[in-house]
């Protein structure tokens, strides 16, 4: 397309509501008043605010908005008929879902960063857009800036995805990485994390997963064409995990990371967010600090990874504005997405009959046949035994199983076993182990 | 979109002909074959193969292709009413460009692999795509597998991209692994990529970086919006790269890698590949073997990565399908893509212009005073010094400096007098530096 023919394209302006004007929406205010002759000469039309729409007009802001441009009345503004576009960013259930549905049914495009609401009803938006002929995209809902959802949707549309793994929280990945190269504990992490703001005050959504669980719900329905909730994905935070875990995942060359895993078995998918120990030498290892990563794994393109800023108002305004002129372009020829694809409608396996392995760390007396009751504690449950280490004598004599492959239902079993027996004085540490050890 | 309406909008298959049937087309017919049920209710119609063009109908081939699908027939086979969809994967300027443009101009949507067509006369198939109404995708160009021209185009459209670093030719980036990894010399580690069909029998393409080349013309277009053919490019290849060149980066904690770089300066761009040394904590130098990856810095998103694998039948196949979905999608839907996008037409800046950083290794006389005179004539060419290092003495005296950023002709022209210089017995390596060293 040469400059000509976009200037020839260029019509009416096509006019932007912003929802919520905090460090995501400012910054989406910020890029659309800043880069406007960029954005109009890439969609063929300009972009127009046509309001920002906040709870308080006063309230403190990163970005200077134009006072004019803000506005109380978030439903008024999204009826507006000069509204063609609607970003919203306020996050969690309500008003956002009443606004969005009301946007998509105006005939507006909207894009939202919308993890929690996604996840929890997504079908509903889906079906709405479907519906009303308009799009819906949502970009910056996983992993922030880092285009996965589209790799996914289109890059790997003819391909079949059979595993997606993904750090895709910044703070919890912080912690994990700090107690990594610190030998710090878990609360030591998390106060450190919050003083310098890669955590919130109240920690729940990050460090017991929550939020990780509603970006793999949206990437196993998006990997594997059908429809998972949050309420179906297994969930696990990181809590749990001391600097012990973390030290014996150490002494065997791996690293702790708190992943959102989404897989394909059979007919079934299965997804879950819990802690895993994977070796250094994996590609996931080697994201550090906030960053984010996801690893994708697929029959033909192989292993792929996506690399990026997870969070944060830039990074994730940087993935509003590439859908919101997506779906501009779109307006300006008339068309639309293709929508969510849902056609395979797989049945979500229950977490106890996912295959995993474990890496379980035990405290053992020092005796003969130590060795030999633990490796026939795994047989009775039907688990195949990869490794066995024996580390120290006396009262600090330390046992490491790493498991083959069985379902995580017997893999729980045994541990519980294993703590009831004689010779085990504890178990140190349980986790889920991903990647060739 | 649920099943019932994926169903409803099935209406007429559509017909897909295949150019060419090589490494990369029998994957494709044989992922087009194994796949049809879902790419059909992925696409909303089945995807049927009319025909398959071949030179040779006898050729042996990975993939059994059934006989009566084999023609050598090509323009035959384009021109067919009942052709919708076209995948370009002959390679080469004639006749893939005579062949794509008949398939534009009939209406059909066409996909290619082709960087080298793509990078000499790109604009011609665009206009021609833009002019017909139809599709012209080539996400397999450029790194294989990896969704990055996808992201690029789409996904970082509202913000604004600053540089791109990519290892996206496997070839050389298995050669310069072994020179890293066992100290190999060029010719040694030529000959076993060579020896495990990492390099063809005529390497040239690949270790003159003209592969990497027709590349980056691709990735700056994208990129900033621009038109960059394979001749803009500023080509360097690897075969002087030396072992005391990979052992000189080694020692100061750095790798080498041929990139292709495209980067943006004021309202020009630089377009370039040569060997350059990054320090090993930069995600690109764990780029390990053939695995291509591609390093992307924007102004709001930060810096992202993109990583997999680059060549190879199956995941280049990927790649094609993953195109040849999407632009099925848009033949159900009535629609076609936004276009390539050319809008910001920026003027390529020169080599010497350009702005880089040196790392320069000299054997130099052990006498007072060098050091002094190696600096003087730094800073004669107006060139600052980053670092210097001096190692051993006698008749092994090393210096070593790494520039601060000036004009590349200015770092040239610094070598070229060092050279002359009589306290300096050799020039022992020359190499660009990337990333903080």
């Amino acid at each position: 397309m040469s400059s000509n023919k976009t200037t020839a394209r260029a019509v009416e302006p096509l006019g932007v509501a912003v929802l919520g004007c905090g460090v995501v929406g400012s910054q989406v205010v910020r890029l659309l008043l800043e880069g406007d002759a960029d954005l109009a000469a890439r969609v063929g039309a300009p972009l127009e605010i046509r309001g920002v729409a906040v709870r308080r007009l006063d309230a403190p802001r990163d970005v200077e908005v134009p006072a004019d441009l803000l506005t109380t009345d978030a439903h008024g503004l999204v009826a507006r008929d000069d509204v063609d576009l609607v970003v919203e960013v306020i996050g969690g259930i309500e008003p956002a879902r009443g606004l969005i549905l009301e946007a998509l049914e105006s005939g507006a495009s909207v894009v939202t960063a919308n993890k929690a609401l996604l996840a929890e009803d997504g079908p509903t938006l889906y079906e709405a857009a479907e519906k009303a002929g308009t799009d819906l995209y949502y970009e910056a809902a996983v992993a922030g800036a880092i285009p996965i959802l589209r790799p996914l949707r289109d890059s790997l549309v003819g391909d079949q995805v059979t595993k997606v793994m993904g750090i895709v929280n910044g703070t919890t990945n912080y912690i994990l990485d700090k107690m990594d190269t610190y030998g710090a504990g878990f609360e030591e992490a998390l106060a450190e994390a919050q003083e310098l703001g890669y955590a919130e005050a109240d920690p729940t959504a990050d460090i017991e997963g929550f939020d990780a669980a509603a970006k793999a719900a949206i990437l196993a329905s998006l990997a594997f064409h059908t429809r998972v909730t949050a309420s179906d994905v297994y969930r696990e935070g990181i809590t749990e995990v001391t600097a012990g875990d973390v030290a014996s995942a150490k002494a065997m060359g791996s690293v702790v990371k708190l992943l959102a895993i989404a897989e394909l078995d059979g007919d079934e998918v299965s997804v879950r967010v819990h802690p895993v120990m994977i070796p250094r030498s994996h590609a996931l290892a080697t994201v550090r600090g906030a960053y984010n990563a996801v690893f994708v794994e697929s029959d033909s393109a192989g292993d792929l990874m996506f690399y990026g800023q997870g969070a944060g108002g830039e990074p994730t305004a940087s993935a509003v504005l590439g859908d919101l002129v997506t779906m501009a372009r779109h307006k300006v020829l008339g068309m639309r997405s293709f929508g969510e694809s849902a056609y395979a409608d797989r049945a979500v396996r229950p977490m106890g009959d996912t295959v995993t392995r474990y890496h379980v760390s035990l405290d053992v007396a020092d005796k003969a046949g130590v060795l030999a009751a633990v490796a026939t504690d795994f047989a009775e449950h039907g688990v195949s035994i990869n490794a066995v280490r024996q580390e120290g004598r006396g009262a600090d004599a330390q046992l490491v199983v790493v498991s083959h492959e069985a379902p995580d239902a017997a893999l729980a079993a045994t541990v519980q076993h294993l703590r009831e027996m004689e010779y085990v004085r504890d178990v140190a540490s349980v986790m889920r182990v991903e990647g060739a050890v």
